[in-house]
C-alpha cells in the first residue's frame, strides 16, 4: 500500500490523529499534483505534437493513482473519525473540503477516471488541428465518445450526490452551485441585454470612431511588454512565468504559476488583455494561504471567484480610464508612439462593444451572450436533449438571438473555439459571467469602502486595489463557502444589480 | 497497493505469466518516469528559481514511489518465476535489465532514496548561485551532506552487489564496469597523451593562427542556426525540441527529446558545439527501439556508448574538414559572412589544441586530461582518501601535471564548473572518455567496412554514416552488454589504439 497508512501518528498531530493522516495524504498528492500540473502546462506550452501519445498515457497512469489513494478504504475511517477531533477552524474547513473532494472521487471507478483523462487528451490533441481546418466532422468524432464517457460520469455523480447530472459538472469548478439558480440569474440578464448592447451600440455610434492600432507588432516587443505589465501587476516573476499557448491558461502550481497568452502581428491588445486577464488568475494562486499550499483549504474558493479576479484585472481594471492613461505610456514604450496608443483612444478601444464570434476576444458588454448560448447547449448535451450533431444549429440560433451574428459553416469560430469542451470541461462556461458579476460587486465594495480608490487607480497606484483583493479573496482560500466569502468580501451573497450597474455607469452615463 | 499486482493475467503473456507482469510493471514506470524526466527539464531549462523547493519535493515524492514499486516483494518472485519462463530473444535480455535495477534498488531504503534526491537538488540548486559567485565554502556547506549520503549508498550497494564503492556509482552509468580496467586504459592513456598534445600544439603553432569569430552574435540568430543544424543531423524536431539550459544535456523522453545549450552574444562555436553534441545524444533516444519503448531493454546501452554518439557528432563529425565545409554555409547564413566561417578558417578552428580550464569546452585532444582528473578525484573521496576540503588542492595538482594549468582560487572554472558532482553524480565522468574512445573505434570500423564514407561526408551526405550509426547502435538498446555490443559493432572491444590512431591521423599526420 502506498506510504500514508503505514506511516506512525505524527506529534505535530497527536490529539487529532485521524486528522493528521488526512493532512499528509493530502500533502502528499499535492507533490503528486504539481507534476501533473508542470506536466499539463507543458503539453500545452511547450510539447511538441509527435510527443502526445506518450505523454497522455504518463497523465492518465498518475492522475488514476491520485485517485486511487484519495479512495482508499482507510480514508473513509479517517474522516470518520476527524469529524469527532478537536479541530480549529482551518482545521475544520480543510476536513470539508477532503471530505467534499473524498464523496465526489469514491463514486468514480479508476477505469472511468483513466478512460475520462485518455478520451479528453485525444480530443482536445485532435482539435489543435481541427479547429484551424474547421473541420466539425473530425471533431464530432472525438466529441461524441468523450461526451459518452463524460455523460457516464455524470450519471454515476448524480446518483451518489444526489444532483442533476449537469449540476455534477458544474460543481467541479463551482462546489455548491445548483444551474437552476445560474439560470434564474442568466434569465434576468437576458431581458435588459440586448437592449443594453444596443444603447450602447448607439452611444458609441455618434461618437469619433477609435483610431486602430498599425502593426506588425513584433512578437519579441510584445512579450516585453507582457513581461512589463504582469511586473506592475504585481505578479511575482520568480515564482512564475509567462509563455504562450493555443489557448491562454494559467496553469502550473502556487509557488510557480505558469500564465500563457498568444500573440498575432498584426493586432497587439488581444494578446495583452490576454495577458492582463491570466495575472488576475495568476495573483490569486501566488496569494493563496501560505501556511495550508499543500492543502484543500488553500485553493482557490471556486471557478466563478477565480474568474471574478482575472475579470477585475481585465474588466474593472483595465476598462477603467485612468488604468488606460497608465498603460498607454508602457504601450508607445514597448511598441512606439501612435495615435492608437493615445491613453483617451486606448480606453475608448478598450471599452468598445461590437458582437463579435469570439468569446475570449469579447468586450465585457457582449461577453455574457457568449456564456448564456455556452450554458444553454451544455445543459441540453448534459440532460440528453441535445446530441453532438445539434450543436451548430443551436450555436447558430443563440448567436442570431443574442448578437444578431450568422455563425453557420464556421465552426472554426462558432463551437470549436474553446478549448473546454475538447477538453471534457463541460460546466465551467457559467464561472465566467458569474465572475464578472462578482467582480463587479467586489468592485462597487471597495468603492463603497474607499471613495477614493479611482483617483488613486488614475494615479497609477494600484496598491490599494491590490491590498483589499489580497485581504478579501485571495488570501482566504477555501476557508467558506462561495456564499459566505462573498459576504465577507461585500455584505451580501451574489448579487447581478451591481454587474448591470457598473455596465450602465460605464457605458451609459 | 498499486495496480500491478492485483491485475489479471494478460493473455498477451499466457505462457509467461511472471514475465508478463514483469513487464506491465516496467510500462506504468516508464509512465511514471516520464513525468519525472519532463519534470527534471523543465526545472533546468524553465523554472524560476522560486519553484525549487516544491519541485524538489514533488520529484522526490514520486521517485520514492517509484523505488518502493520496484522492490515490491511480489518483484523478486516474478524474477525468480519467469526466469524459468520461454522467452524469447528480446524478453530475457529485459529479463536481464529488470534483474539488475532490482538488485540494485532493493538494496536501498526508501527513505536514503528520498534524502538523496533532497540533498541532490538542494546542492545543485545552491550551486546555481554558488558557481557564479566563485563560493567555494558554500559550495562545501551544500557538498558534504550530500556526498554523505551518496557515501552511505555506496557502502550498502557494495555490501550487497560486492563491488567497490566507486564501480556501485560508476555502474548506475556504464553497467559491469570495473574501475580497475578503467584505470588501466586511463594510465595507458597517461603515458602519451601530454607528449601528443605537445607535439600538436608545436605542429599548430608553426601554422598561421586561424582567425576568431567576430560578434556580437544575437542569441536569435544562433537559435535559429541551431534548429537548422539539428535538423540537419536528422533530429526529429517533432519529437523534441532545442532550448537553453544553465549546463547543456538531453533531457525528456525517447518519444519527446529534449536538448539544451547555452548561448553568448560575443561567441557562437561553443553553443553550436553543444548542440550538436547533445544532437548525438538526442538522436540516439529517437531510435531507440519502438516496440520496446516502456521497457528497460529499449533503454540506450550506456552512459560511455551514450557519450560515443555525442562525442562521435562533436568530435568525430564535427572535427572532419568534410563535415566543416558543410557547417560553414549554414553559419555565414545565420549569423553572416566572415573570415572566421570560411570553411578551412573554420576546420582549424574546431580542431585547434589548447588547454583550458573547462571541460565542456575542451579540444579532443585536452578532454581526456579533464576526465584523468575527476576521475581520480572521484575514486578518493568515495574510497574515503579524500574529503570535500582536499579538492581544490588535488584538482590543481592534476591540472598542473596534465595541462600546465594553475587553477589556485578559480573554483568556478575549477572544481565547481560541473553540474555532476552537485547532482550527486559520482562516477559518470570516466564515460566521456571512454565514449570517445568508442566513437574513434566505430570510426574506424565505419572507414573500414565503407572508405568512400569520408568523401560522403565531404559531399554534405550524411546518410551513410546515419543509417550506419541506427543500425548498429541507436536500434540496439540494452540488447547486449557494452561488451557483445561493441563486439558487435566493430568486431573486437573497448581498443583505446583506435582513439589514440585518430588523433595522431587528425593532429599529427
Amino acid at each position: 500500500m502506498s506510504a500514508h497508512d503505514t506511516t506512525p501518528a505524527d506529534p505535530l498531530f497527536a490529539a487529532t490523529p485521524a486528522y493528521g493522516r488526512l493532512h499528509r495524504l493530502q500533502s502528499r498528492l499535492h507533490r503528486l499534483n504539481h507534476l501533473v500540473s508542470i506536466a499539463h502546462w507543458d503539453q500545452a506550452a511547450m510539447m511538441p505534437a509527435g510527443g502526445h501519445a506518450a505523454r497522455s498515457a504518463a497523465l492518465a497512469e498518475l492522475q488514476t493513482q491520485i485517485h486511487r489513494e484519495g479512495i482508499a478504504p482507510e480514508v473513509g475511517h479517517w474522516l470518520a473519525q476527524a469529524a469527532d477531533e478537536p479541530l480549529d477552524d482551518w482545521q475544520r474547513a480543510n476536513w470539508r473540503e477532503i471530505d467534499l473532494q473524498w464523496r465526489r472521487a469514491r463514486a468514480l471507478p479508476d477505469a472511468l477516471v483513466e478512460r475520462r483523462s485518455q478520451l479528453a487528451s485525444a480530443c482536445e490533441h485532435a482539435w489543435r488541428q481541427q479547429r484551424p481546418a474547421n473541420d466539425w466532422q473530425g471533431f464530432v468524432q472525438q466529441f461524441k465518445p468523450l461526451l459518452a464517457v463524460v455523460r457516464e460520469e455524470a450519471a454515476l455523480l448524480s446518483d451518489h450526490l444526489g444532483l442533476s447530472p449537469y449540476d455534477t459538472q458544474l460543481q467541479q469548478f463551482e462546489p455548491g452551485a445548483r444551474s437552476q439558480d445560474i439560470a434564474r440569474v442568466f434569465d434576468e440578464v437576458r431581458t435588459w441585454l440586448p437592449g443594453l448592447i444596443q444603447a450602447a451600440r448607439e452611444r458609441q455610434a455618434a461618437e469619433p470612431v477609435p483610431v486602430a492600432p498599425q502593426g506588425p507588432f513584433p512578437v519579441a516587443a510584445q512579450q516585453a511588454l507582457g513581461l512589463d505589465v504582469v511586473r506592475w501587476l504585481g505578479f511575482d516573476l520568480d515564482a512564475g512565468r509567462l509563455d504562450v499557448s493555443t489557448h491562454p491558461f494559467t496553469g502550473g502550481v502556487p509557488e510557480d504559476v505558469r500564465l500563457t497568452t498568444r500573440y498575432r502581428e498584426d493586432e497587439c491588445l488581444q494578446a495583452l488583455m490576454g495577458t492582463i486577464h491570466e495575472t488576475g488568475h495568476g495573483r490569486y494562486e501566488q496569494h493563496r494561504p501560505r501556511a495550508w499550499l499543500d492543502q484543500p483549504v488553500s485553493r482557490a474558493r471556486s471557478m466563478a471567484i477565480h474568474e471574478s479576479q482575472s475579470l477585475f484585472f481585465e474588466m474593472q481594471l483595465a476598462g477603467h480610464p485612468g488604468f488606460a492613461a497608465q498603460l498607454a505610456p508602457r504601450l508607445q514604450a514597448a511598441l512606439g508612439a501612435q495615435p492608437a496608443f493615445e491613453a483617451g483612444n486606448l480606453h475608448r478601444l478598450l471599452t468598445r462593444v461590437q458582437p463579435g464570434f469570439i468569446r475570449v476576444e469579447a468586450d465585457e458588454m457582449t461577453y455574457p451572450a457568449h456564456i448564456l448560448l455556452r450554458f444553454d447547449i451544455e445543459q441540453a448535451l448534459l440532460a440528453g436533449q441535445a446530441e453532438v450533431e445539434d450543436i451548430p444549429a443551436l450555436w447558430d440560433a443563440g448567436m442570431q438571438t443574442l448578437l444578431g451574428l450568422d455563425t453557420r459553416g464556421n465552426y472554426r469560430d462558432g463551437p470549436m473555439q474553446d478549448v473546454h469542451w475538447p477538453a471534457g470541461l463541460l460546466g465551467y462556461f457559467p464561472c465566467y459571467s458569474l465572475g464578472a458579476m462578482y467582480a463587479a460587486q467586489w468592485m462597487a465594495t471597495l468603492r463603497r469602502e474607499q471613495p477614493e480608490v479611482e483617483a488613486r487607480i488614475a494615479a497609477g497606484d494600484l496598491a490599494p486595489v491590490m491590498d483589499w483583493l489580497r485581504d478579501r479573496v485571495w488570501s482566504q482560500g477555501s476557508r467558506w463557502s462561495t456564499d459566505v466569502l462573498s459576504q465577507r468580501i461585500s455584505g451580501e451573497t451574489l448579487n447581478p444589480a451591481h454587474f448591470r450597474a457598473h455596465l450602465t455607469r460605464r457605458y451609459l452615463s
